[in-house]
């Protein structure tokens, strides 16, 4: 570069930073991050779901309505304006650009089409702390199966995923339900479908249902009526419902736990003759069927009536995957670490493009969410590298031999790397312990001329150093620190591993 | 959903396409990227790189002039403004977020640091045929090593990531060169660096250097004194070289390949006693001798004083890998199939957030070019999924019990699914064979009575019908269609598939 162009360059260093609400992952985080995504893959792909990979961007209208938040139908996506004059969205979810690609190629798929799809979605919200704009999902959706199998399916194949990665049952519970069912209650208290307000006030029912977890059943009650002040002031306002009508969809938010078949019986006796009602009993009572089948015991699959899932699309089944372990919240406190993921059915989404109803039902589960509740589980862990042995360089012209030794042991199955970098020794052993390694390999000049190497092993000398009391006798300890000849050093290497 | 809130969709039906210059990847295409990525990754770790995951936005300013085209800075990349005002743009390449990202996390990184990243990167350019806005590229690139090392484990990991990819020997090239015997030579035939437009003659010359393999020596020529119109009429200025100097660089081009040792002699005599021209043949030399160390012959390596690399912020050894068999091209020509990669040194990239130097070499693969060429060659075939049964749904009442059985067949290792849909046989035939599935199992009423079901082999279908005359001889053919008891399905599902 010249001079004049360095100069140019000086007028201006912009900060190193990642853009707000974005990360880097590197190390063993993104290791696990991905031999997850491997795994749950290969559950996915046992069952008969096939791969399927769409671009980053969508056209804004493809995405439409669809979004998470259904008050909201153009906030919450990162668009731009094509050269075209077309707005493009970064993907928000997985089920929008399926949904798209279905319309799109629906003559040559096969019917129904299971698909699978991981990767990130971005959403244009305001991050925080351990909220982030830009984050990996892992889907699987059939579209086309309108039948309660699919949906089954579906719920069975989450729970075999959480036994993949190693949760021992008891620690995760997919809980099901089903929106029909919230319709008969709604049906059933008098509520009018075609009054204006009647959309509004069922998303406000429906989520002040979901709150029951968190928020008990007093919480829901305010959020039944008139409204909720929260610990920080804010007042949510209420759905409106006179004392009965609350008390009935208390009653159904607070269903005890128990085996499937009471809790629907529950549900049944409080949707009454509706016929919206009915037809979600029946609906649970076919998942129940099959789960009973195939031997999937309410601990892993149970009906559980506060289970809403907030996205407005959603028509049938809906479900849920939850650890049920405790754990220490974002407000430091003990709870239960909550939901990694969920789904249900949704027989709209297709239909805008197509404008025929085509049945659909899938699963979302958020990796990172997930990739922490292994983490405190101790099942984080991925399957440890190799141990690294690292060959220093102690005269550059040296190098060429030096690559040729790694070369050797890399072929005897070995990690191995030669530093390279130009840096003098105390800056080659930091190296050596930044990245971990097991094992240092040095070359001085009359050991070059002897045909032998001193061998380092690192972690011997760790123990060894907490133990020893002074320098000189660390210095004599025999095996952190060894010659070996340079011939024999892949063996010698191999031996000292185990 | 309301009978409102239908009629209110009905005023808008979205077109489903994908976005213009983006597609949808699945099947074996995906299947096939991904077992790439993987096996170039597996190379990558062996040599001691180590994962990074980067995010898809990066700050504009953090982008900055580090476009691949030197020209037009702030062209070519998909950008939006955030909220808090400040311009994000998706990354362009896996280089600049490392530039980034080590400027940002400096005292922390092992040095040098290594480290290698997948994933989509966006270009906002004008799509055409086989011509995306979106591609996966794999990277490796080494920060913090001045020496020639770095640069030649990076050559000769390329070349190790092609055997690995299954590519022979002969079929492929890493082409090595330096910028500084470019420069070297430019001082060599007397031109002058303090000149206003020294820069863009720079790079135009260097541009038809890089012409030589598509244009020969009479293109490079005309682009190095007045200009060249190309065969669609277009023309393109050239460098204004007069007789002399266009002599020189044409000698530089057209060194005949061969041994390393021969290649850099040639240029020496070209590069004289200029100071960048003898550091460059100084810098290739120390790289040939770690390639004599380690094995790695001129019919992998090899030194090519053509190839230039067109981004202008390379400051040393540039390298390009080559696939050298013939492909039809995309002017229905036959031609060598060309570059799917390549790199090099730049030591500034990191400099411009820092302040300080820090030398930073490294190589980018593009995936789809190099998966259209494994394609090509017959090594795309990845590892075929096992054979696939899918079990029919005569009565929908025997869904449970099917699944059951579909259930038995999976445990005992076999890749198996229930039809989850809701269509007739035929549809479900149709389904079978659109999976490409190898085995259709059938029970009937009287087959459930029975005990049995019916196991037909869609593959030894399709091989005897095409042998067999008429219809009557075809449902006699023993094989393609039998009964067996349904408890031993699995057992006979193995024999069949051996």
């Amino acid at each position: 570069m010249s001079e004049r162009k360095q100069k140019k360059q000086k007028k201006f260093k912009p900060k190193a930073r990642t853009p707000r609400g974005f990360r880097d992952m590197a190390g063993d985080e993104l290791s696990l991050q991905q031999s997850m995504i491997a795994t749950i893959s290969s559950v996915y792909e046992r069952y008969g779901f096939a791969a399927l990979d769409t671009s980053a961007f969508e056209y804004a209208d493809a995405l439409g309505k669809f979004l998470p938040d259904d008050d909201r139908p153009n906030e919450g996506v990162f668009a731009l304006e094509d050269d075209d004059g077309q707005w493009m969205s970064l993907r928000y979810d997985l089920t929008a650009p399926l949904a798209r690609y279905v319309a799109e190629n629906y003559d040559s798929l096969p019917k129904p089409l299971r698909r699978f799809q991981s990767g990130p979605v971005w959403r244009n919200e305001k991050p925080g702390p351990g909220r982030y704009r830009q984050f990996l999902q892992i889907d699987a959706d059939t579209v086309g199966a309108g039948n309660m199998a699919a949906d089954a399916e579906i719920c069975m194949m989450a729970a075999d995923c959480m036994d993949a990665l190693g949760i021992a049952r008891g620690n995760y519970l997919v809980r099901i339900n089903n929106r029909k069912i919230m319709d008969g209650l709604l049906q059933a208290i008098g509520l009018d479908a075609d009054t204006v307000d009647y959309e509004n006030r069922r998303l406000t029912i429906l989520r002040a249902m979901d709150k029951y977890d968190r928020l008990g059943l007093d919480g829901v009650e305010a959020l039944l009526s008139d409204g909720r002040k929260d610990e920080s002031g804010d007042f949510t306002k209420g759905a409106g419902l006179d004392a009965a009508q609350i008390k009935q969809v208390s009653k159904m938010v607070s269903i005890p736990n128990g085996p499937r078949t009471d809790v629907i019986a529950g549900m049944e006796r409080l949707v009454g003759e509706t016929p919206a009602g009915q037809q979600g009993i029946a609906e649970l009572r076919d998942m129940d069927a099959l789960f009973e089948a195939l031997g999937y015991q309410a601990d892993r699959l149970a009906v559980d009536a506060s289970i809403v899932r907030g996205l407005g699309y959603y028509t049938g089944p809906v479900y849920e995957i939850e650890l049920t372990f405790d754990a220490v919240d974002e407000n430091g406190e003990m709870a239960r670490f909550g939901s990694v993921g969920g789904g249900g059915r949704y027989d709209d989404l297709v239909k805008r493009f197509k404008g025929v109803e085509i049945p659909a039902t899938g699963i979302s589960i958020g990796v990172s969410r997930l990739a922490a509740a292994l983490t405190l589980l101790g099942k984080g862990e991925t399957a440890k590298a190799d141990p690294l042995t690292v060959v220093l360089v102690m005269d550059k012209e040296t190098r060429p031999d030096l690559m040729q030794l790694v070369q050797t042991l890399r072929d005897e199955g070995l990690r191995a790397e030669l530093y390279i970098g130009d840096s003098a020794m105390k800056a080659q052993l930091r190296y050596a312990d930044l990245r971990g390694a097991r094992l240092v390999v040095i070359e001085g000049e009359d050991e070059r001329k002897d045909g032998v190497v001193t061998l380092k092993d690192l972690q011997l000398g760790k123990q060894q150093s907490a133990n020893i009391e002074d320098n000189a006798e660390w210095r004599a300890s025999a095996h952190a620190q060894q010659q070996v000849p340079r011939d024999g050093l892949a063996a010698k290497i191999k031996e000292i591993l185990g």
